[in-house]
């Protein structure tokens, strides 16, 4: 007689977790070519998990970079099909001093599970794959069809799956994308975002004289090309943060005041925030602008470092001959990269003092992207995730970009559903990432339950 | 029976020149410890020399540091006392590859001899040396009395020729310094140098969130260190080149209108210093002044470098916590560097934006100094200079610091006459740095014509 989804869940637990600390032993970091083995284990371990836990086809497709990892199911005709999509490669573990056991050997303290990959990506990867088996398990099939698509470059932002997408979507046509990449807003407060800001990330070069100069013959006639790094900067970025660039502003798609009452109801307490978050002495930004409303739905401009001159020990008296600034823009939705760029490279030139002459160059750009949370499917799943924790879900947005998202919308156009399960100090790209393991369990029924309510739903 | 000092110069020439380039090929380098034993080394030669010119008691001087060199004639009781003052250490010589021929194998070329110290400061030292030898061969005795007094860590700014003055200037009552460490106005225009700009030489660090954060979460709430650098130095100068630090200017004593006029007599022209000297699309600075005014008679205010964030290859999204600024001013005559340290302090709180605290630290600093050119001693070097070259001597300034000057005047209370025999494109801490042998040879009738007339003075 088949068990109930719980029971199999929880009879299996053990081996669950055994099965999670395997994936996460393998070091997948995607940046070390001297990983580039280990990547691969990774992406083989994972192709043999889908089968394992029922999937069809499942299989790596190669192309340039570290492999896709796909598979399927898709024998429930006239039900929706959902495309699973979750990364398998990690960030570098660097600094491993810091570490409190090994990244690369999981321990669990406490509620929490300790490594690398913990939070990103492979245990919101893995706890998916484990609904799916036991939907499998438990009942011989699955209530809607399901496609499978991950990666193994998404920390090195790889181009494989966006080129593989780009002439292949219409192989896998899928009426919803489920993402599992995201955190929770607070601890017991979960959350589906459903807007990302986009990037657009430029490098300025500053060029004065032909070469360095000595300040004591030459000051007060060269130009200094890292001052007038900061002197354009500061132009188009004011001291009370307002971005002072041309037209920057024009295509800024508000959230709705529904959206806005939604984020002034989360728990959120801006003391501790400043403290424990950010540890300055005061939050600065844009002024009229809440907290939130400045992370998720405000486009900034952020100076990530100036090179050029002297930074080294002690005293040397040079007018530097060329300063490269390193800055980019967060974009919200209506904002379009390639107009960003073109209006930062007006306003450069209408910044660049006398005396230099400068150039940009674009080293990346992602759009910003919105799900419309009015949509029955992110109803459907904001319902079902507040029936798994203490409070009701809330949609929120995230401050950064995850570039796979508009590409998925829109090369499939269909919802991207992005369940947070991480929470916000599981120490992303940090030392001693972990996953908080009562969201990896209360996740496999999330996505169980989503998968079965999804059913009653016309494709 | 003698011979005339001019044949006897003629007569030595070879050997001369062979000795020069002994002293040029002992690798004086003392930014170097691996080289204490060349400087040392250097020492002992120069001492050897002063004592073959015929000088008494030539020793070293032992103390903190390398060793200061020095000798002295007193046999001419009545004349004046004439202090001279050269370094025998030199700068390191990369980047090697950038040398035509060996940088401690001296090599003559044309009228140049190339070699690490040639000009910077040897060869000036050894032609005050020959004048001495030549008038002691030449006549049995000196004109004047003679002290000498040189260092070898002048490269490294090192303390002990200031520490020893401070405690033994009463030894050494002089009536004048010679120094030959500095540039003619240009090929054929000789000049004295009555001008040195001192220097204050700080670092400011800024410090906002605890740590770096990204950009994509916190961008829009979370201060920007290299944001808030960028702020504070376009506060403390304009882009139009104009310090607006609160009575920066208070103290600053102007040319007298007779200097500006012998300034704008000199062979300057703007249009060939912007292409040869400085290789930028425009000179800057600050307006209303003219090119030689802002570099001699003006205090500056440059940004040397602004550490912090991410300055590597490609894209880092990080929010910089922590910017440390290398800044110095240049200061002009009446300008006291304690009270341009409390007045950037002050403008810094003024500059600081919000979200980041900052602090200054001082890592040098060097009073200007000034001669006065109208001290009988000045015009008689003046004088004797104009008689050597194909055009009149100048009295010029130097943007630079030379800070063993200010230490001079106030510990003897006597001019410092800084005549100069390098030319501007002699390559000083560069590549092929070499000296113009034909001012090698006017250098040695210079100083024993000078000699020589200052005897006519009164002491």
């Amino acid at each position: 007689m088949p068990s109930t989804l719980a029971s199999h869940v929880e009879e299996n637990r053990q081996r669950t977790l055994e099965e999670l600390k395997a994936f996460l032993r393998i070091p997948s970091i995607s940046a070390q070519p001297e990983h580039d083995a280990d990547v691969r284990e990774a992406a083989e371990w994972l192709r043999s998990a889908l089968e394992r836990a029922g999937l069809e086809k499942a299989r790596l497709i190669e192309g340039e970079g570290h492999p896709l990892v796909a598979a399927e199911w898709l024998r429930a005709p006239g039900k929706p099909t959902v495309l699973f999509y979750g990364h398998y490669d990690v960030q570098p573990p660097d600094p491993l001093d810091e570490w409190l056991s090994a990244p690369f050997e999981p321990e669990l303290r406490g509620e929490n599970l300790y490594a690398r990959g913990a939070a990103d990506d492979k245990g919101p990867t893995f706890l998916w794959v484990k609904a799916i088996e036991a939907l499998m398990a438990t009942t011989g099939e699955l209530p809607v069809n399901v496609r499978v698509l991950c990666e193994g470059e998404e920390e090195t932002n790889g181009a494989h799956i966006g080129n593989w997408l780009e002439k292949h979507a219409a192989e896998i046509p899928s009426d919803a994308i489920v993402v599992c990449d995201t955190e929770m807003f607070a601890r017991d407060w979960p959350s589906i975002t459903v807007g990302l800001r986009g990037i657009v990330y430029v490098e300025i070069e500053v060029r004065g004289a032909r070469n360095d100069l000595h300040s004591g013959q030459y000051g007060g006639v060269a130009p200094n090309a890292v001052m007038a790094a900061a002197e354009i900067v500061t132009a188009l970025k004011d001291r009370d943060g307002r971005i002072r660039v041309n037209h920057f502003f024009d295509d800024v798609e508000a959230p709705s005041e529904e959206e806005l009452a939604q984020w002034a109801a989360l728990p959120f307490n801006e003391t501790e925030y400043l403290e424990n978050e950010v540890g300055s002495i005061a939050l600065t930004g844009e002024p009229g602008y809440s907290v939130l409303e400045r992370v998720w739905a405000r486009p900034t401009l952020e100076v990530h470092g100036i090179r050029g001159g002297y930074v080294g020990e002690g005293s040397k008296t040079v007018i530097p001959a060329k300063a490269t600034v390193k800055l980019s823009c967060r974009l919200v939705p209506g904002q379009i990269a390639g107009d960003i760029v073109r209006r930062l490279e007006e306003a450069l030139k209408l910044a660049t003092p006398a005396g230099v002459v400068t150039s940009l160059t674009v080293l990346g750009s992602a759009p910003a992207s919105l799900v419309d949370p009015s949509h029955p499917y992110l109803q459907l799943a904001l319902q079902t995730m507040s029936g798994h924790f203490p409070n009701p879900a809330s949609f929120i947005r995230c401050g950064g970009a995850i570039p796979i998202v508009g590409k998925f919308q829109s090369a499939l156009r269909a919802p991207c559903i992005l369940f947070g399960f991480g929470l916000p100090d599981d120490n992303l790209h940090a030392p001693n990432e972990k996953f908080y393991m009562p969201n990896f369990w209360r996740g496999i029924h999330v996505i169980a339950d989503y998968l079965r309510r999804l059913a009653d739903r016309p494709s």
